[in-house]
């Protein structure tokens, strides 16, 4: 195969496989060529993906060495998508009865999940989370994006169980902003003990649910890894929860005005 | 730019356009290189994509012409990748009390979900979809993964009406298999009136839920542009749907044998 064959195939393969080690002898035997030229293939495609911030490409060399893949974007690519989806939940049509916030078109574009994705996988970039855990239902898209950046699985909390998750942990916490005592559910299989966690969910009042997930993957003998969130909103008082992340900040919701007051959410605002 | 390096981020650049139409004259600007050039380019890429079945790339000539990229994968390799998921799905411990079948685990996996996403998109090449209908919870990885190849929006129905959603549209629908009469609903600016709405759902059983969902369709004076699900489990009678397509089919589930019989949907055993 002639080098710029193999460059296209090279090029899709590595984006197909995020995170993960290939061994240069496995691209050699691919495309029967020496690691040489397997080596100056990569200086290209590390050299392209770096300029056009699609993601940084090692090599590591010895017995064990390969190369790996990560999907990133840049500090100042991740706040630019922020604030062109601050700028779509700033529309006035979006203020719904009660002040909250139609997300479900945002939430629905794969294009908007793909950015959301990279952004909080871009914050977790070189510790090592094993799963994704979010409550249904619109976290699941979030969950999913992230799942498919970081190539680990994602898992469904619940409020109620269903038989079609077999034995089921649950726990109970308390609600942030309503105060009331509320019960989430797990299917006991999800995890597996030891497992590193990193939990994301659409939306942050108050934190109660965030903080059940937290009890949640205490309870699964498992350990956190880190809490996003797509958007926090305003609350008075003290939040459940403290440690976590967030692409984008709703500062108010004035219903009489039809204004939304959106910023950008830690992630840009505090020091890393 | 040589083209080399232009063939690193040619490809990635159609990857992530799927079915987007896209005129040589902005790759032309976009590598400095002349029309020619990016021609040549494309045939290279072209071969490959073919070759590798990550799908077609077509360049249409004219003043509105341009180059498309479309995922894809051959019928023979959609067998293959639906055979190794009913190998998955045919493990004795996914059995649950009840006869109920365990499947999260599947469906919490991105690269299985990519695969079920690029079987599903597959069947509906050449046809118009403007979004993906599903059902909370479990239709929403597999909405979310066609939609994503396909690069049009999902929208998620629901049970019950929740107040992020805004107005709803609400339609009542005969559940197949307990024959209650059950109410579903979605937000009412999800869908405009005209749209091409493809249908996915992770499991059939009566088809009920699918019917309800089709129903919603036409109230929302959208058009059916087909139903799939993931699989279709055994079922005694008449089915409320005849007109869906399936990945697999559970034959027959013995919970005291602890086994399942999963063969091939009619995706892979009817005429087209």
């Amino acid at each position: 195969m002639k080098r710029s064959e193999r460059l296209v195939d090279f090029t899709n393969y590595l984006l197909n496989h995020p995170r993960k080690l290939t061994t240069l002898s496995f691209f050699s035997e691919r495309y029967k060529a020496a690691k040489s030229s397997i080596s100056e293939d990569l200086v290209i495609i590390k050299r392209i993906f770096d300029e056009t911030e699609v993601g940084t490409v090692e090599t590591f060399a010895g017995v064990s060495g390969g190369v790996v893949f990560t999907p990133a974007i840049s500090d100042k690519n991740s706040q630019e998508i922020a604030s062109e989806i601050a700028a779509l939940m700033g529309e006035s049509n979006r203020i719904l009865p009660g002040g909250y916030i139609y997300l479900s078109d945002i939430l629905g574009s794969p294009k908007n999940l793909d950015k959301i994705g990279k952004i909080i996988a871009h914050e977790y970039v070189g510790k090592q989370i094993d799963a994704i855990m979010t409550i249904a239902t619109k976290g699941i898209p979030i969950a999913q994006a992230v799942s498919s950046i970081l190539d680990v699985p994602f898992v469904i909390v619940r409020r109620d169980p269903k038989v079609t998750e077999g034995a089921t942990l649950n726990v109970n916490y308390m609600s942030g902003s309503s105060s009331k005592v509320e019960n989430m559910t797990l299917s006991k299989r999800s995890l597996a003990p030891g497992q590193r966690v990193l939990i994301v969910d659409d939306f942050m009042k108050g934190g109660g649910t965030l903080n059940g997930m937290k009890s949640l993957v205490h309870e699964f003998d498992c350990l956190l890894a880190g809490v996003a969130v797509f958007a926090e909103g305003p609350f008075k008082g003290e939040r459940l929860i403290s440690d976590y992340k967030s692409i984008l900040k709703i500062d108010s919701i004035d219903v009489e005005k039809r204004s939304i007051d959106v910023t950008l959410g830690n992630i840009y605002t505090e020091e890393k």
